[in-house]
C-alpha cells in the first residue's frame, strides 16, 4: 500500500527534512518591518530553489508593488485534476522578544515540538507541501494531479496585493480547486476540514457634538453629549442576547442544515471547559444556538474599541464633544459585505439622537466563504486525514476571516480546501511558536494521500 | 455720599494700586507644580505683608500639609456682623506659553484690560478685597463690619487640605457668613449674584468580561463583549432626552420657584446665539426646561469619557474583554451625593448584561449649595452692584461646582455671597488671561459700599 511507502520515504529522510525546515526558518522574514525586506526576498530565493529542485517547471519570483509572489508549475498529468498550492513564507514580528525561551530565529525541538516564528504559521506547512511533491516524485517517479504553487510573502500584513496578482494571472493560475495549509486542527489527534469561512464588513463610527469640549457643570444638562449619542446608537445594534436589530441584517443568512448542525454536535464541544479557560461565568449570545454554531455559523457585530473623553486616572469634568466606535460584523453565507455596511449605515442614521452629526467610515471588508460540506474533494479530504489519524475527521467551519481564500473564490471561482496541520494552542503570532512534530509527520502522509486520491475524482 | 467718597479716593490711588497689583500679579504661584513651591510661599508672603499694612490683625501664615493659608482678622466692629473674606493666591499653570501675547508673569495693560495669570482668577479680585478695606479704613477711619481673612494657596489643585484647616479652626473662622469673589458677572455691565451651585457625585464604571482580550472571529458571537455590556449599561441612564432613568433619582430635587424661574426668564438668555457658538443645530435636555434651567437648576448624569478595545487607526479584530467609563453627575439642592452614588450602584447592578462582571468605583464628591434667593444677604449685594452698575443684578446659580462654598456651608453652617467681577471671556485657565479694568474700578466701589451696608443689617 503506497501510504506504507511514503512513511518509509519520510522517516528515511526525517533528519534531512527537519535541517531544510530550520535552514527556512532562520531566515527572519517579517514582511511587516521594512528593516526585513532581504530577509522576505531571501525567503522567496529560498522557496524558488526547492521548487527548482523539485523539477517544478516555471518558476518566477514575481514582483508586486510589495514582496514577491514566488510561482510555479508542473503540468504533465494529462486529463488529471489541477491543484492550486497556496501557502505564505511571511512570518509576524517576534515581540516582545524577552518572552521567547528560545530564539525565535534559531529552531529548537523539545520534546517533539520545534519551536520558531514561522513553525506552525505558516513556514513548517508550506515545507510539508513541498516535501509532500518530493515523497510524490520520489515514490511514483511522477505527480498524480497537475500543480500549480502559489506562495506570497504579505499574508500577516493582510496580503494587501495578491488579489490584484491573482486578477493579472487569473489564466495562469487556472485550477480545479485551491489548497491551503495555513489553518489548525480541531485537537490534538482530532484533524478537521474547515469547509466554511466567515466574512468580514467593518465601519468606524464618528459622533461629533460642539465645536469643542465643554465644561459638564456649565453646559451638562443643556447640551449634547457625543459619548452618551454613541452609546445610544451602539446600545440599538443588538439586544441583550447578541441578536442584531439591524434591519435586513439576516436576511440572507443561509440557514444550517440539520447535516451540518448534527456534525457540529457530534464534535462534543465542552461549552464548561471554554467557560473555565475564559474565566467566565456564563457563554452568551444568540438564543437556539450553540457556541460552535454562534461562532461558525451566525454572523456577529462586534465593538471592537470605543473611545471619547477623558480616559485618564481619576476624573475631568468634561463634557466630550467627540466619541468614536470600531465595530466589526462576522459574515457568513450568503451575506454580502457591501449591502450589511448600507444596512449599517442606514441603521446609524435612523438612531443618531438630537444634537450630534455621525459620520460612518467604511473599512475593507471580505466575503464569507463557504464549499459545500458534501463536496467530493471535502470528503475526500476527510478520508485521507482518517487513514492517517485513525480518528473521524472534524467538520469545521472558522468563525474568523482568510479574505485570501473568499478571493481565491471570487476570482478564480474554484473552491478552496483547507487541509491544516497547525493546533490551535502553538503561540502564532505570539512570542513561543511552535509545531508539533507528529502533525508534521502525519501530515506529510496525509497530503500525499490526498493528491493521490484526487487524481481519481473526476472534477 | 459715601459712594462718591470711595471713588474719589480709588480715583487717586489708582496708579500706585495698579502697581501694586502688578507686584502680586508678577509672583508665578503656580500651586500645580513643585518647582514654584517658593513662588506659592512668596504670594503667601505678600499678603501677610499687604494684611499688615492695612492694620489687620493677628495676621500669620498657617502650614498645611500642602501649600500655606493666610490668615489675619480686625474684629473690632462691635456688634455688627463678622465676615469671612474668602481667596485664593495660587495661579493655574501657564503652557502652552507661546500662545500668549504677553509674558504671563509680566503684567501688560492693552485697551483697559490687564494681562496677567491670575488677574482675573483670582489674584485680581483678591487684591479688590484688600483695597476695599483700605479705602474703608482711610474714608471711614474704620471697618463698618468684623473682617476676618483666609487666603488659600491650593484652591487650582483642589483645595486638598483646606477643609480639614476649616474644620481644625472652626471658632477661629466662625463668622455671620462668606464673602467670595471669584465668580463671573452674567455679561459685560451686568453684574450678577451667584447664589447656588450644583454639587458632584463622580464615579467609574470598570467592566471585565474574559481574562483577556479574545479574537472576534473564533470567539465574536459566543462570548459577552465587555464594550458592548458597558453600552447597554450606559444607555439605560438616560432617555433620549437626558431625562436621568435611575430610579429615585429626582427624589430630593428641590423644584425650582415661581420667582426663580421668572428671574431666569428675565435675563432672556439668548439660545440661539450659544448654538451658533457652539457649533450644534439644536440644543438638548430635559422637556419642560429651559436652557438656563437645565444647566443651573436641574441635575445631570454625563459620561466624561469612555474606553475600551483598539482605538488606534484602522481596525483590530478584537473582541475586548475589559471596559470603562467615568461618570459624574451635577447635583441640585437638596440632594446628597452619597444617596446618589448608592442609586448609581444600584442601577448599575439591576443593568449589568450577562457574561461580565461591573465594578464601580466612587471619586471626590461634593454637596450641591444654595443660599435662599430672598436672604438679605443676597439681596443687599444685588443693590449695591446696581448702585454702580445701574442696571439690575442677575440672580444666577452655577452649574459648575466650587467645592470649597460648599465645605464652608457644611462645616461653618454660615451662607456664603459669591460677589464676583470676572467675566467668563477672560481666559483663566487658559492663555491671555485678562481682567476687564472697567470692574476692577466699579468692584472696588461696590464691595465698600456692601460691606457699609451689611453693617445695617441684624443677622
Amino acid at each position: 500500500m503506497e501510504l506504507q511507502r511514503f512513511h518509509e520515504y519520510f522517516k528515511e529522510n526525517r533528519e534531512k527534512h527537519i535541517q531544510e525546515l530550520f535552514e527556512f526558518l532562520s531566515i527572519p522574514s517579517i514582511s511587516s518591518l521594512s528593516e526585513h525586506k532581504q530577509d522576505v526576498e531571501r525567503a522567496a530565493q529560498w522557496l524558488k530553489q526547492q521548487l527548482e529542485q523539485l523539477n517544478i517547471e516555471n518558476v518566477s519570483i514575481d514582483e508586486t508593488e510589495g514582496h514577491p509572489v514566488v510561482y510555479g508549475e508542473w503540468l504533465h498529468a494529462e486529463g488529471k485534476p489541477t491543484v492550486l498550492i497556496y501557502g505564505h513564507y511571511d512570518v509576524q514580528p517576534v515581540d516582545p522578544l524577552n518572552l521567547w525561551e528560545s530564539e525565535p530565529f534559531k529552531p529548537e525541538i523539545r520534546q517533539n515540538k520545534l519551536y520558531a516564528r514561522g513553525s506552525s504559521d505558516d513556514k513548517g506547512q508550506v515545507f510539508m507541501q513541498l516535501k509532500a511533491i518530493e515523497a510524490l516524485f520520489a515514490i511514483l517517479g511522477t505527480l498524480p494531479v497537475n500543480v500549480k504553487f502559489l506562495y506570497e510573502g504579505e499574508e500577516e500584513i493582510g496580503s494587501a496585493h495578491l488579489p490584484a496578482y491573482i486578477e493579472r494571472n487569473k489564466e495562469k493560475l487556472a485550477a480545479d480547486f485551491v489548497l491551503i495549509s495555513d489553518t489548525s486542527m480541531y485537537a490534538p489527534g482530532k484533524p478537521a476540514i474547515c469547509y466554511g469561512l466567515r466574512g468580514l464588513a467593518g465601519v468606524q463610527i464618528d459622533v461629533r457634538g460642539a465645536n469643542s469640549d465643554l465644561h459638564s457643570g456649565l453646559y451638562g444638562g443643556g447640551v449634547q453629549n457625543a459619548v452618551h449619542a454613541l452609546v445610544e446608537i451602539l446600545a440599538s445594534f443588538r439586544d441583550i442576547n447578541g441578536k442584531i436589530l439591524v434591519e435586513g441584517f439576516y436576511d440572507d443568512v443561509r440557514p444550517l442544515s440539520e447535516e451540518e448542525r448534527k456534525a457540529f454536535a457530534e464534535l462534543q464541544f465542552d461549552e464548561e471547559s471554554l467557560k473555565k479557560e475564559l474565566g467566565v461565568n456564563e457563554l452568551f449570545g444568540e438564543e437556539g444556538y450553540s457556541f460552535l454554531e454562534r461562532t461558525w455559523a451566525r454572523p456577529t457585530l462586534e465593538i471592537n474599541g470605543i473611545f471619547g473623553g477623558f480616559s485618564g486616572e481619576g476624573i475631568k469634568t468634561v463634557l466630550p464633544n467627540e466619541a468614536g466606535a470600531k465595530i466589526t460584523c462576522r459574515l457568513v453565507p450568503d451575506q454580502d459585505p457591501d449591502k450589511i455596511i448600507a444596512l449599517l449605515r442606514k441603521h446609524v442614521e435612523k438612531h443618531t439622537p438630537k444634537g450630534v452629526t455621525v459620520s460612518v467610515t467604511e473599512f475593507d471588508n471580505g466575503a464569507p466563504y463557504l464549499t459545500p460540506f458534501d463536496h467530493p474533494l471535502i470528503q475526500t479530504a476527510s478520508r485521507s486525514y482518517e487513514k492517517v489519524y485513525q480518528v473521524p475527521t472534524a467538520f469545521t467551519r472558522g468563525g474568523g476571516s482568510i479574505p485570501i481564500v473568499a478571493t481565491f473564490d471570487q476570482i478564480l471561482n474554484v473552491p478552496v480546501v483547507l487541509m491544516g496541520f497547525g493546533l490551535s494552542t502553538e503561540n502564532f503570532h505570539a512570542p513561543n511558536e511552535h509545531f508539533h512534530l507528529e502533525n508534521f509527520d502525519k501530515g506529510l502522509r496525509v497530503l500525499c494521500d490526498y493528491l493521490c486520491e484526487v487524481a481519481k475524482l473526476k472534477l
